[in-house]
Order: C-alpha cells, then structure tokens, then sequence
C-alpha cells in the first residue's frame, strides 16, 4: 500500500494539467443556482458530473432530481466491509456574478494570472470539486482504492432552504457511513493546513416595509405620509446597540460563551486585525465589544443587511416619495442559536417598533443552524496527519465564519461527525468579484487528500 | 371686446377634441429629461413646441441650444406697448416612468378612461402647457391679442439645477415682462379653482458611503468589517429626531415662522387629514409635531429619502457584505431658507456621525430656493376674476410642497411677481406611475385664461 501511495503521489505530479483543465471545464458552466434563467446550465453541471465520476470508476452514478435542481450521487465500495466508508459532499452550484462591473475578467471564462485561476465558483467550490475528483482519479488509475467512497453533489448550496436536508433525511441508508467529508472550508494560509470545528448557521431575511399604496410626490407629500424608507432606515438601525451587539432580545440567550482555553487557541491563529483591513481596504475595524476579530467572526452571532432598496436608483434625481422598501437581513449563528427562535425574535422586534403609518412583511429564507465538530475523531486525526505529509506542517484548528449546512443535516440524519477541510483562501473573494483559487494550494491540495485516503 | 371675448370662448367650446388632440401629441413623446438615451426624444418634443407656436401666430419662434437640453422662446408682441406684457412658462420634460410595472396603461401612450387621460406628463405639465397653447389660439383665430405674449419653455426642469437659470439672467431683455405666468401648480379639486402663492425650494443630494473595497462574504467578514449599509441606515436615521424634526444643525435657523393669521387661512383648504391619509392609502399620518399635514407639506422643510441602495436586491439571497451603499435624500426648503446653507449642515452632521471605518461622499444635485408671493397683486387679481367666471368660485389661496425653482429666478433676475396657477389634481399621481389629467378640469382650465387674458 505505501507503493500504491507513491505511485498516486506520482500519477498526480503528472496529470496537474488534467485538474486544471477539468476545473477549467465545469467553471465554465454558469451554474447559478438563484437565477431560473440558468436552470439548464445546472442541469448541465450535473450532467458534466456524472459522466467525471464515471470516469472515475465509480460503478453506481445516479442523478436524483428534486423539486428544484438534481442532486448527484455516486458509489464505489469495491474496498470491502471491513474498510471505513466515506461520504464526500460538494455543491455545483454558484453565487450570482454581480456587481458583474467590478470583475477584470469575464466571470465565466476562467482565467490564469500568475499562480491564481480568476472565475466565479473557482473557490466555492468547484476547484474543491476537482481536488476530490483527482485524488480518487490517482488513486483508482494506480490501484485498488484502500476506502469505500460514496459522492454527494448539490446543487442549490447557494440558495438556502435546499431539498437536500430532505434527500439525507429520505436517503438514511444510501448515504450510510463512516464520516463526512465536507471540503467546502478553507485554509488560512497558503502555507496553512486548517481543519474547521465549528461552522455558523444563518437565518436569512427579507423584509419589506409598505407605506403608501404607489410612489408619490415628495413635494406634494412628504412631511405628512410617513417615508417608508425612512422607516427602514430606524428599524435596521435599531437592530445594533452602541456596543456592536444585536438587540434582538434573546438573541444572546443561547450562545454557548467562549471557554478560556478555546479563546487562547484562537488567538494563535494568524489573523490578526491587520489581516481585515487589508482584505477589506478598511481604516478602522468595526465589532462587538469584547471580542477580537477572530473571535466575532467566528465565535460570535452577528447580524449583516446584504441589501437594501428603495424608490429611486438610478443616475439623476426623482423627488419620490417610494411606495415602499426592502432589506436583505442575515444572521449568523453560532452554537447552540435557532435559526426559527431568531425569526421569532425578529417579529417580536418588528411588532415593538415598527410604526402604525406602515405596514411590514418579514420572510424567512435560509434557517440553518450552526454546527461544532469533535476536534479529536480518528478522521481528524488521519488528516492531521495527512496535511503534516502535504504541507510539512501540523494544521491549525479554527471556527467558520460562513455556514455549511450540510454539515448539520448530516449529523443529524446519519449520526456522524465530519471532517471539515478545503484549499480555498480567505483572499480568495468568494461571494465577490474577481474569485480565485490558487493554483499551488489547490495541488497541494489533491496530495494531501490522497494521504488521507490511505491514512484512514 | 366683449364680443371677441364671446367668440374665444366659443371658439374652445368648439375645439376641444383639438387640444386633446394636441396634448396627446405632445404626450407620446418620452421626453424624460434624466435620461441620456432619450436625448432625441428631448429634441423632438422641442421641434414640435416650435412648430406648433409657430401655428399659434407667434412672430417670433427660436429654440435656444443649451449644455444640456433646449429652451424655446416664442413671442407675439403685436398688442402694442400700451398692454401689459406677459412672460408664460412651462417644461417639455417628464419624470422617468419608473417603476414601470406598477403602470395600468403604456406611460407614453394616452389613454383615456371616464373623464381622465392617462399618461406620464399629463398633468406634469404637457396639458398645462397644451391649455395655455389652446388659450392663446382662441383668442387669436377669433381676433387681435390682448396683451403681448411671450413663452419660455424649457427641457430640464425636471433634473434640477438646470441651465434655464442662467439662460434667464443673459436673457433679461428678451424675457423682459410685467409679470410671470406659471402654470405649473395645481387645483385643490376640480370645483376649487386654487392660487399658489408660496412654492417651496429644494435641495437634493447624492451620499455615498464607502466601507470594504468590494463586496466580501458576510460570514467570513461580519463582525469585523463594518458595513457600509449598517452605517448608511445609522446615519438616515439620525437626520429626524422622535418629533418629526430635522436634526441639521441650524436648518431651522432661517424658516419664516407661520402667523397665526395665516395658519387660521391655511385652516380653511379643504384638505384634511382624511385626504392625505385616503390618497397614500396608508392607516395613520406622520410628520413634525405641531403642525397640520398642509403647514407640514407647504409651510415648514422637510427631508425625504428618495432612494435607497446597497448590495443584493434580485431574487433569492446572497451573502453578501456589501462594498457600499448609495441613498438620495432631499429637502423641501421655505422661506428664507438657503440649499447651499442645507448642503453645509449636511456635510458637517456627517462629518460629525460617519464612523472613521467608512468614506463618504456627499453630491448636490438641485438647490433651489423657497419662493413666496405678493397676493394681492393686479396680475392675481385678474386670475381671481377669470377663476371665478369659469367655475363661479372665488379661488382659493394655498402654499405648494413642491418646487418650481424658475419662479425663484425670474423673480431674482427679471424682477417681477409670478402668477402661479394650473389644472393637475392632487390626486393626479404626479410623478408617481399612472399619472393622469382630469380632461373636464383641463377644459375648464382654458376658459380660464381666456379670461384672464381679456382681464389683464
């Protein structure tokens, strides 16, 4: 088997050039899952996966459709009974590409730039997609594979309130295994493995605040119809107190507080305050009172507006007074907060201030909850030892920002516990303009990944 | 003159499906002077209003060029020296037509249901400019002009800040009048023919604020990135306190308190709170504590949010911490107010609340002064008669909440008071989606300033 391991190690030094192009392949079908107009370039993707993982030897493939975009799943468990069985998640779908204005590159045309790949859905997560791909490509092109490996591949990952949780819930027995291995988190470094132990949920928001029945004149009526803009403007602003804290009350009730110990380990992560300024371009740094950056990003809920509108946008003036606004709200949780208990909070926010001039509607969109891994499971361990192998280094633990659901519905349904990894880069703009994935970690990555099949 | 009177008047009777005629022509023309693609559109509507004032017996017809959109200037002054000289205004530019879903009818395609034509600009002012035309025609197809008349009709009043200012202070000549003729105010209902004798000013602003240097990840930087959203909505908030107030520093300072005669006067409109509140549609009225709903909209500032914008706002979601947020805020100024006094207090609240984790950018689009008139001049005496031979009523006296800034600069530069008259309902939906002309009022309109005309 330590041959088998070599001739892998070797199979993938030769074949970079076949990752790359693979990636570059999938990139290039504009998968968005929110936009219905691309519902057949889902389709697409999913098709594209199929035939990939057939190549692969998997000797069961199967598209399973939902009410919304198929779900892909495929099987090889010619390793036996007596060897563990690993379930591989991925999504194949993307972000939306807009501000499309601030992309150098077209979004779909994946594009080189010295050791980076520039397109949307290079990070999150087709390039990780391909990293599983071409280990078990290795693998199974110079040998027997040493794990029996099933793949599950989504496809609304990027929506929120996916069919998948249904599909694990339905699909108990297909899905049985021995762990989950989620790489959709990252790495904090190029030169640092990461594993990720506790993940955010989130509950998403929209809420819409109607005043008048029509845009009016604000001339002719503003000083006496109430601006629902500006009651939008009084109630997001009510949702933060003077310290950074969300006033939702109870929001805070079950948040499990940082332990002593847990916050020294955090605050041996190298990200520091430097680090968000310099992402972000930012002079000063914003935040809940008491916490490090790390810290809030991580261990901490929070509450973002990801959008906001009303009335008159365009270039030039209009004196409206507009019929009505909107805001995209998000909160992320952390263990053990409840995305429902959050909407619950929120009405119960919007029923205190909202004034009688307006009427309001408050839609839930994602509710996910936040998830925390044992740091210390066997398959932890073999990829602890697996990154040693790969990057020289013993990889640090750390807490995610963002939200992977599937984390939580697969600990729930199959009682399992994860393994969260991936070889993303926090300057990688995921969600934003100008994505990438950077090419060496992305190698790197496929290594590592062949370890730690033949660690387990 | 009676009987050339008599025949005028007679001759409108008899030509009324002309001028609905002529309106509609006018109206299928989208001249919506905010956008840089309707240019042509803008240019056409010019070349129509010179064609038709030529057919008007106007003697002299020019269409002045300017940086931006072009004024046209008209004159017949064959009614001697020894008769009052009347300058009469009007704009060939509408409001953009969105949002254009909310339209029951094509917004450049007049359609008529009952006793409403329905179009944007109907009421904003092509038919006031149409009734103005149609006066002028009786009266000259039935005899000899009794005052002399001059048109001054520009192309931008609708995008603030426009070059007629200027155009006026270098033409003080040409434009030289006894007094100024706006048709561009309303009528309280169609059987209160209404003089408006205060108009309030404007100033209109662009904020920007800037946080991260583009849209990041709201899981993986919320919490620590301040958003820029976050911040727009903290500082809109600020600007009225728990009174209705505007909290500028010293944007009170300059506002002409109301006498309690005039309020007693401004008591007697007959409109009540059932009409503000019947015409938003909304269950409960709002604004500065103190005041009624018609001194809150014509007698005392305000400050509305017209547009409100940041980050993602299709369908579906997007976790999105967004790189900025943009808002349009405007104030409605009386007298003595000052827009440029406005945009410094402006300035100073933000540099006084903006957090140092974002930039902002504060533009000024209009700044218009308030205006206020001498109501008992002859020229509105001539208007009171004429009003009260076309609906047996003696009309009414009330302040406007909007802004006709012209009236401010023909004030300014020509020296002459304005008679600030016109036939839009207020519940023609001015600026707002389905904006509409009562036609019998309109009718109506005309007879009056035949009137008016032989009154003067």
């Amino acid at each position: 088997m330590a041959d088998h391991r070599q001739k892998a190690l070797e199979f993938i030094q030769d074949h970079k050039n076949q990752s790359l192009e693979k990636m570059k392949e999938l990139i290039s079908i504009p998968s968005v899952s929110t936009d219905p107009e691309r519902a057949g370039d889902i389709k697409e993707a999913a098709e594209w996966l199929r035939k990939e993982l057939e190549s692969l030897g998997m000797t069961r493939v199967e598209i399973h459709p939902t009410p919304r975009h198929p779900i892909v799943y495929a099987e090889n468990l010619s390793a036996g009974k007596d060897r563990p069985t690993v379930l591989i998640y991925g999504h194949y779908d993307v972000q939306p590409e807009d501000p499309i204005e601030d992309w150098n590159t077209d979004p779909f045309t994946p594009t080189e730039k010295g050791e980076n790949l520039f397109a949307r859905g290079a990070t999150d997560m087709k390039g990780q997609i391909i990293a599983t791909f071409s280990a078990i490509d290795a693998i199974h092109q110079t040998g027997q594979l040493p794990v029996n490996v099933k793949f599950l591949i989504e496809g609304e990952e990027e929506i929120g309130g996916s069919y998948l949780e249904t599909f694990i819930k339905d699909n108990t027995e297909l899905l049985a295994c021995d762990f989950f291995l989620n790489p959709d988190t990252g790495m904090q470094a190029p030169d640092l493995p990461t594993i990720t132990y506790a993940l955010r949920g989130i509950a998403y928001f929209e809420l819409r605040v109607q005043g008048p029945k029509h845009d009016m004149h604000s001339g002719t009526f503003g000083g006496a119809i109430h601006n629902p803009a500006q009651v939008m403007t009084d109630l997001l602003s009510g949702l933060h107190d003077k310290k950074g804290r969300v006033t939702l009350k109870g929001f805070y009730d079950r948040v499990i507080p940082l332990g002593e110990e847990e916050r020294e380990e955090l605050s041996k992560l190298p990200i520091k305050e430097e680090f968000y300024l310099q992402q972000g371009g930012v002079k000063a740094l914003w935040g809940e009172e008491g916490y490090t950056p790390v810290e809030r990003t991580g261990a901490r809920p929070t509450l973002e507006i990801n959008g906001l509108y009303s009335g008159f946008i365009e270039e030039g003036q209009k004196t409206v007074l507009p019929a009505y606004a909107m805001a995209k709200v998000s909160c992320r949780l952390v263990a053990d907060q409840d995305p429902v208990e959050v909407y619950e909070q929120f009405k119960a926010y919007l029923e205190e201030n909202a004034p009688e001039t307006v009427t309001w509607e408050l839609t839930q969109m994602s509710k996910d909850f936040p998830s925390l891994s044992d740091r210390k499971s066997k398959w932890i361990e073999a990829y602890v030892k697996a990154a040693e192998a790969a990057w020289g280094k013993r990889p640090i633990f750390k807490r995610e920002g963002g939200s992977v659901p599937v984390v939580v519905h697969v600990q729930q349904s199959l009682g399992v516990d994860s393994v969260n990894i991936g070889f993303g880069l926090p300057s990688d703009n995921m969600h934003g303009p100008n994505e990438k994935i950077h090419l060496p970690t992305f190698y790197k990555g496929i290594e590592a990944l062949v370890h730690f099949f033949f660690n387990l």
